[in-house]
C-alpha cells in the first residue's frame, strides 16, 4: 500500500474528510517535496501541495502524486476558501506542529466565511507511518550509518592530545561531507573532560588531554535519511572511574541490544538498560531516554524512554544510547543506530566499542 | 537599559504578570542560554530558565541573570504549579511558537488545578527588541559579513565550466568553516542555468556552463550572528537576456539601497525596488519580498515586502535582495546585508557586484 493510501485509511479511522500536513518531514515523506515551506491537503479524492512563489517550480519537479497549487499570503488567506470549495466539514491539522496563532487565524477565517468547518487536532498520524521504514528507506539509512562509521574510524586515526574539540569536530564534518553526506543532520558533538558531562555540549576550544573521557556524537545524511552514532574515547591510560563508568554504560547498551524484542513499549526497552545503570548505583545520572527513532529526522518516533508507550515493531529504526554523566568529571555515552528485524534488534552501526585509541 | 529591563517594560504595557519564552533565539537573546530546549519565565521580580536534565550543567555555565531550574517531563507537568506558586494571573506565551497541542495541555493543566490563570497570546515581543541591534551584536554580524565576502571572493577564484553546483557549494562551505564560521545558518545555494529560476534551489550534480546565470547565496555565523549574501555570475559571454535581467535587478537593488530611509515601512521599502522591476516589465517574476532582518536568525524581523507594516529604524540590520526568476531560463538575485544608520542604509556587504568572472 502506498504512503498516501495508508494515510487515507487512517483518515477514515479518524472520521476526517481531510488532513492538513505542515510538518516538513511529513510533507516530504508523503509528497516527495523537499522545500522548507508548504502545506499538503490530503482527502480521499484529493492530494494538493500548496506552495508560495519561491517553491512552485521546485514542487512541480519533485512531486508526482500531488497537484501543485500556487498560493499567496498566510495559510488563513487561501485555505478556508479551498476547504469550502471542496465541501469539507472536518479537516484535521497537526496539533504538535501548527502554532497556536495559526490555528486562531484559521479558525477566525473559517468563521468569517460562515463555513461549517471543524478543525480537528491530530497527533502523529504521519509520524506513526514514518516510524516503520520501507526497504528503500532502510537502504538510505544504512548508507548514512556507513558514513558515520567511516568518520568514527577517521576520528580514531586523528585524535591526539592537544587537538581541540572544535578542530576535531570540524575534521569529522569535513570527512562526512567529502565522503558524500548531505549537510549534517545535527551539529557534531565533541566534548572532553568535564565538558562531556553535558549530554548536548558544543565543541569548544578546549584541548583534549590524556586520561579523560571524550564523547563524540555524529550523524550523516543520505537521500534525506539520517544516522546517529556516539562513542566515548580515552587517550592513554584509563583511570578507575573511567573504566568503571565505561563498563556500566557498555553493559547497559549490550543488555538492551540483546534483550529488546518486538512488542515491547519504549518504556520497557528503556528499563532494560536503566536497570543495569541503576544496579551499579548510577541511577541519578542517566537522565535522558535510551533512544529515539531515526529517519528523515535525526529524532523521530518511536521514543525509547521512561513512560513511552510507543510499541516497538519490525521495520523500526532507532538508537540505543545509554549514557552516564558525572558533573565535574565527565560522561560516557555509547550509541548505535539499529533496526528491528524478525522481532529482535539488529545493529546497523559497526563502529568498534573500545574506548582506547 | 538591559534586554531584560526592556522586556519587563513591555510586559507592563501588555498588562502581563509574566511572559513564557520558548522561541530558541529569543531564549538565547534574553538569557545567553544556547541549548536547543528550555523555557524562560520572566516577570517583574523573577527570571527563570527551566531546562531538563540534558541542559542543567550547560545552563548554569551560560546564564547569569536567570535562575536555572531543573524540570522533568512536558511543560504542562511543571509549569502550572510554578505559575500558581508565584501567584501569576496573566501569563503571556509566544503564539507563533507554541504549538496548538502544547497550549491545550497547559490550559487543561491549569484548569485541573482550579487555577485562575489566563494564558495570553503574544506576538513578537522579544522579536521586536531583537530587530534593533546593540553595538556588540552589530560587530558579530560584521564579522559574519566579512566571512561571507571572503567566501564569495573564493567562489570567483574557483568557479569554472564543469564544476558542479554541489562541488562549488561544498568548497564555499569549507572555506567559510575553515575561516572561522560556525555551522552554516542555512544551506548554501548554488544554482545554475534553469535551476537558478528556483529561488530556493538545492545544489545539484549539474555542471556549470558558460553563458548561463549562476546564483550563489551563502551566509556565515559568528558568535551566533548571521550574514546573508547573494551574487549572480555568468561565465564567459553574457547574452542579451542575461545582461537585461541582471541590469534590472542591479538597478532595483541600487535604487533600494540609495532610497530606503528610516521611518519607512517594510512595504514602502519593498516598493522602491519593485517599481524598477515592474517598469522593466518583470513584475510577475519578482515573487519574494525585498528582504528580511538578520541577526541570531538568518531570517528575522523586520520583513521588507508587500504589506509589511514593520517600521525601519536605526540599528536594524536586514537584507536588500531583489530577484527576477524566469522559468526555463534562470534567475538573478543580488543581495547585501545592510544596517540602518543615521536614517539611511549602510551596506555591510562589500562583495563586488559584477557578474563576469
Amino acid at each position: 500500500m502506498s504512503r498516501l493510501e495508508k494515510l487515507r485509511r487512517s483518515l477514515i479511522l479518524q472520521g476526517l474528510d481531510a488532513l492538513l500536513v505542515s510538518q516538513p518531514e511529513n510533507r516530504r515523506y508523503l509528497s516527495g517535496f523537499t522545500g522548507s515551506a508548504g502545506w499538503l491537503l490530503v482527502s480521499a479524492a484529493n492530494a494538493f501541495l500548496a506552495v508560495d512563489f519561491r517553491y512552485v517550480e521546485q514542487a512541480k519537479r519533485e512531486v508526482a502524486d500531488f497537484e501543485v497549487i500556487h498560493v499567496k499570503g498566510d495559510v488563513a488567506n487561501w485555505l478556508p476558501k479551498l476547504l469550502l470549495d471542496l465541501g469539507f466539514k472536518k479537516a484535521g491539522f497537526e496539533a504538535d506542529q501548527v502554532p497556536f496563532a495559526t490555528h486562531q487565524q484559521l479558525g477566525k477565517a473559517t468563521t468569517d466565511r460562515q463555513h461549517e468547518l471543524q478543525l480537528v487536532a491530530t497527533t502523529r498520524l504521519v509520524e506513526s507511518l514514518r516510524a516503520v521504514k520501507e526497504p528503500e528507506e532502510l537502504e538510505s539509512i544504512i548508507e548514512a550509518v556507513k558514513l558515520a562509521d567511516t568518520a568514527l574510524d577517521y576520528a580514531r586515526s586523528i585524535i591526539r592530545p592537544g587537538i581541540t574539540e572544535r578542530e576535531l569536530a570540524w575534521e569529522l564534518e569535513r570527512c562526512l561531507r567529502e565522503k558524500g553526506s548531505a549537510p549534517m543532520p545535527f551539529d557534531i558533538i565533541v566534548s572532553s573532560g568535564p565538558n562531556s558531562a553535558l549530554p548536548h555540549g558544543r565543541p569548544s576550544e578546549r584541548a583534549i588531554s590524556k586520561g579523560e573521557p571524550v564523547v563524540i556524537d555524529l550523524g550523516a545524511r543520505v537521500s534525506g535519511y539520517c544516522s546517529d552514532l556516539s562513542r566515548t574515547f580515552c587517550l592513554g591510560e584509563q583511570d578507575e572511574t573511567f573504566s568503571k563508568v565505561y563498563n556500566i554504560v557498555l553493559g547497559a547498551q549490550l543488555t538492551a541490544l540483546a534483550t529488546i524484542r518486538a512488542g515491547m513499549s519504549g518504556d520497557e526497552a528503556d528499563r532494560l538498560a536503566r536497570m543495569v545503570v541503576d544496579e551499579a548505583g548510577y541511577s541519578q545520572v542517566f537522565g535522558h531516554g535510551l533512544g529515539h527513532g531515526v529517519g528523515l529526522q535525526a529524532h523521530e518516533s518511536p521514543r525509547l524512554g521512561p513512560s513511552s508507550s510507543d510499541e516497538l515493531v519490525d521495520g523500526m529504526v532507532f538508537t540505543v544510547e545509554p549514557g552516564v554523566y558525572v558533573p565535574g568529571w565527565g560522561g560516557v555515552r555509547i550509541e548505535d543506530t539499529v533496526a528491528m528485524e524478525n522481532g529482535k534488534v539488529k545493529a546497523l552501526t559497526r563502529a568498534k566499542k573500545t574506548a582506547n585509541i
